[in-house]
């Protein structure tokens, strides 16, 4: 006899069932996945290599060994909390020493963003999120009692055909939109730059407009740059919340391991900013999990250590290298999906791009049993990897209900960061799926 | 102007200021540390060994590159999932496989616990804890919303002088007082053998009182069993409440690689239990941290693969290894303790001993400024980490307010998973310290 429990009521609204049917669907059809928001080639061998040197240290070094295989202090670990330090002292314009606080070292991105919704969030407080948005955030903070208030990006006018190919850059806001989320029940803006799904990256201008919101109704920013590195335009340029006038004291700004040097299961993130905040994170983060994997986090610390020369500028370093190969083929793509007379929406930066795709493959929906509910990427993105055998994810997976069935509406996600071969490969199915709904198209 | 944020009402029971302050007051004096629970030495070589090979094997295979390199499954590594099967198969005498849903990894053993109370309990439930407790069970409790409610575990009345040693299974509950905790608003027992800091194992007479409150009063088991590898009787009988009649659908038993391997830095550690809860704990998992640090699972799992001879009563494995030199590093300290003329609370498992220091201790404590309130024990290890330069834990720590100052009261936790040298080493900086206080209290 079964004991039946229910799950605690705060995570009653988490369904896992839309990603784990993604994946399950990819695992059992796909040939290619570029659904899956993760490589698909080895990182650079000098994370391993990072890795074994802190093992072989730490065994003629009882010291080091502690460092290695024990707790690692709370904040993180010493090799790494040193060389954050001196990344973001350059990337922010402010002067960061290890021991001043404005570090803390978390299980990923996502572990970060849960301790800091959960350390300044309270129930009843409102949460304002871009559409489109990473899946976690309103789900954090709807386990915390909170409310998320989503504003869109709309796309140009010019782009609404579906015909065209517009820069991510250029899907914005309304501005009375954007003005009517925010308010005195206002807590925190979630802001992802560049933003996945999309692939914006937000100007001076509209991180302005933010910064001068999140003043006036005393609102901290939680600044997701998990994509800071991979800012896909000619001058790389990396604009920062934390340093626009007046919002160092009010931003936590977000980094990860994982998407830095292609180790996404290494599960090592941080959160850069004032101590004031910083501290409230910690004290959540020990609560939570403690502290973060030793070893791994010695062994990044070690590899940023070395990649400290890139951040000034040079092109020899894994963040370059790793930048150059997702630009490539965010490049090729562009050009293979214009020769199949389908748009997309060019990404300044980040691993993604999205393609809408409805119009043209709709022929195939018609032709089976499936939903023609307004969510119709979803029934595209299962037709496609079990009948094309391309996996991919449906793009209103990342809105708001609010927003799902109006701007969200027929685009697909494509991972960017594959090998070349993966991304052609992944192409071409696509493109015999466009044939075949083309041909539909012409016999009815 | 530095923002002013105050931390979310959830955390604001947390204060990291009695550890800190411990932790700051032996990285500033102390010679000899016995009160970190970590070991001050090199964990078994194989662990380092199967992570080597983990990161060779991936430089060389593609498929195993992702498997080591990018997000493991929600669940956990293949490797280690199926290596627990089979372990916990073994133990719970019960078919685990790696399909079933029975397993879950988390971020070490606290990341699962947080998952557990997050995942099960409701605000305004009740969570019964048995004091002494590891301190992050209650705080979680509060930080959801609920009550913990403690139960005492009573030394025997024939050790209250405080001069004779007595074995920490000695101390048990009131059965009136236990009885009394349990309502209706009970959701979950959380239950801690081997005790940390006690050192009790449960037997199997307890087990069955505690699994009759549970099934009466229809309350799930977090049965935190990280020292499962580490009972130091003779006989190293292990005895899990999930083997308790009835008791497996409503168990869920957590443990963890670090204190198995001597790898507390590693952060992994498991959830087994019935799928119908399990699957609860995941959904908790997939939002606060998604999924643990792929390589380290992956060669825990190798080096549990290895072990599993072991838990078949082989002596030449690393768990037997482990166990063997905290048992007799326990067996030196009772005799030193007691050539001291200190009795202690003598260990059937765990890591840790408790050493009733305050009578003797009390003279050194009344030639100083120091604070003559209830809680001795901290003024105790202050003074002696400061002018004896041995550091260790006030047993206080451990115990609700509600029993802190009756029974909890004027006990030193020393950590035993230490060098043979270090513990003898410690021992000695104690005796000076008792020297001192006896030469004082002779002088008065």
């Amino acid at each position: 006899m079964s004991l039946k429990v229910k799950i605690a009521s705060r995570y009653s609204h988490v369904t896992l069932n839309l990603w784990a049917s993604c994946k399950a669907l990819a695992d059992k059809y796909a040939k290619v996945n570029l659904g899956l928001g993760a490589p698909d080639y080895n990182p650079p061998v000098e994370l391993s290599k990072a890795l074994t040197s802190v093992l072989e240290d730490a065994i003629s070094d009882c010291k080091i060994s502690a460092a290695t295989h024990q707790y690692a202090p709370l904040v993180g670990h010493p090799e790494l909390i040193s060389a954050l330090a001196d990344v973001y002292t350059t990337e922010m314009s402010h002067k960061i020493r290890p021991e001043d606080g404005c570090l803390s070292v978390g299980i990923g991105a996502q572990g970060c963003i849960f301790n800091v919704i959960n350390a300044l969030v309270n129930p009843g407080d409102e949460v304002v999120i871009i559409d489109p948005h990473y899946d976690c955030y309103p789900s954090m903070v709807q386990a915390v009692g909170a409310k998320p208030v989503f504003v869109p990006l709309l796309p140009p006018k010019s782009s609404t055909d579906g015909a065209t190919s517009v820069n991510a850059n250029d899907w914005q806001w309304d501005r009375y939109q954007l003005d009517s989320v925010f308010s005195q029940r206002t807590k925190l803006l979630v802001l992802n730059s560049p933003q996945n799904p999309l692939g914006k990256v937000y100007n001076r201008d509209e991180l302005l407009v933010l910064a001068e919101l999140c003043q006036k109704y005393d609102v901290v920013c939680l600044s997701d740059e998990v994509y800071e590195w991979m800012v896909l335009t000619d001058s790389g340029e990396r604009l920062r919340m934390a340093t626009m006038p007046g919002m160092w004291d009010r931003t936590i700004t977000v980094g990860s391991a994982g998407k830095c040097f292609n180790i996404t299961g290494w599960r090592v993130g941080w959160c850069v900013g004032p101590a004031a905040l910083i501290s409230h994170v910690v004290t959540v983060q020990s609560e939570v999990v403690f502290s973060v994997a030793s070893p791994l986090q010695a062994a990044i610390g070690r590899v940023f250590r070395s990649e400290l020369n890139n951040i000034k500028g040079k092109d020899d370093s894994c963040l370059a290298k790793l930048r150059s190969h997702v630009k490539a083929n965010r490049d090729l793509a562009v050009v293979e999906l214009s020769r199949m007379g389908l748009s997309c929406v060019i990404p300044s930066g980040g691993w993604f791009m999205l393609v809408p795709v409805a119009p043209r493959l709709l022929p195939l929906l018609r032709d089976t049993s499936a939903s023609k509910g307004p969510a119709s990427d979803v029934s595209i993105v299962e037709l496609i990897t079990k009948k094309f055998r391309l996996a991919t994810i449906p793009a209103s997976m990342f809105y708001s209900e609010e927003f799902r069935c109006t701007v969200g509406h027929g685009y697909l996600r494509l991972c960017l960061n594959k090998r070349r071969e993966t991304l052609v490969e992944g192409l071409k199915l696509l493109e015999a799926a466009l044939a075949a709904a083309d041909a539909l198209a012409a016999s009815s």
